[in-house]
């Protein structure tokens, strides 16, 4: 499905704001593909971002694809709209064991109040990718609003 | 509800565990509780864990949410069993605005292969707490094995 | 949590829009309770209710359960508003097997916009009680629109 | 993804056990599609399957992809084995406004003992195809037991 931004400037908007999250920052993970309804944020593994057996930490994973897919949908909104993550979920398929996590936000419907975005995650280990999750989100724009409320 | 764990060390076995979990550590995520069936973990703020807006970021939030259900499983399970999450979603109530998180999983179904727990999110800003996510997770123990896979 | 409704005569409002509602006509549920913030619908086991093992089916379960949370929500709505299931998420805890089902919609938080719910199911079999059902839910209130939209 | 099913008569017996769930005739819901990992349920519109506004009932929409998730997952599982919904989630994303509804359960993992699965439903409006929910589910398989639990 092809999606028409509001904002024409929406890369800049979307790289600007991602660069302020000092979460992001923390976990390291980097902004990969910013495309009207998309995008795609990496994270290469380092021990500080495990679980107990030394894989990913399953949160983590959550917090990126989160994240994608909450600046998918920041991409098609007005420059004056904050987006709010409203719930998501995710389905852990397999183990997050590999050197890198790709996780992909795309809007699956986008609407004046909600949008709703899928979230899959890969992890690739020694040239082989794995489906390690996949999840469902409800974003909701703020127009006109900087704060976060619902 | 009551319920009786497994392991009678359930509480060094949780507490072990956690301490292993690299991803707490960057966070900075603290065990408040340990009972059985119930698990809290506490997180103050810092810049580092904010979204755009200087409040704690769902994911983090989410993060930590996971966590804490992970665990109040895991006080019910054999010594010799691992803790895997299958899925979890979560409802974000409020702006996490302030300077502590407080995460609550309870354990709402202990079964021999799943179990279900809730999550309940408080955040402190001068005094007042709010109510800032809810959430259901389902967790799968994996007795005998150490590693993670479903 | 105690709420105050927007319309005080929100429970013949309520009354008279489930009693629109093919589907729960179709299905043979009650309405058991309306209060501020809480509905609970119950429904007698039948065997056009059925699963393959001759328990109650889980989508009629769910079915209940979303009906009763949305419900719920409508109590607190304003005279002219319209309830729009975002979405929900329902755990299976324990087999449906019994003579009735009880679902409870509960609020737990009313926005302007967009209002959360817990739904909790009930089976009850031979005078024993199990849980069998728990799950959340996000509403919208449509105000001023009779109609469906997001 | 192609899946190889366990048992090569799964069409046979999935359209068995279909046939004997009492909710899918009152519903009136037709079997259209059944292969390997994927099942595809449709259901004409009768006001008895309404809600307040004469569209699908949402919960009525969820049945239905709730048994296409289950019945996708029941395609790959050996002769012996029963299934059972540990949980889903669905997304609204458009009212079920039209004659017809068609939902489409895919398998997205399938595991010895858990299978994931996403659920699609479309509705068709004269001649008009609308993208009305989006889900995820998680089943599991009871190998040797015509029972359901968990």
């Amino acid at each position: 499905m092809a999606f028409a931004p509001a904002d024409p400037d929406f890369e800049a908007r979307t790289r600007e704001s991602f660069a302020k999250q000092g979460a992001m920052k923390l976990l390291g993970a980097e902004l990969e593909r910013v495309e009207p309804g998309l995008v795609q944020i990496g994270l290469a593994f380092r021990p500080e971002l495990s679980q107990q057996h030394g894989f990913f930490h399953a949160g983590i994973l959550s917090n990126i694809a989160d994240s994608a897919g909450g600046y998918a949908g920041f991409t098609l909104f007005p420059a004056d709209a904050g987006v709010l993550t409203v719930e998501f979920k995710v389905n852990l398929l397999a183990a997050a064991d590999g050197e890198r996590l790709t996780a992909v936000g795309r809007v699956v419907r986008s609407g004046r109040t909600l949008t709703v975005c899928s979230l899959e995650v890969h992890v690739d280990k020694a040239g082989k990718r794995t489906h390690c999750a996949t999840g469902l989100q409800t974003l909701m724009s703020l127009v006109g609003r900087a704060g976060v409320s619902g």
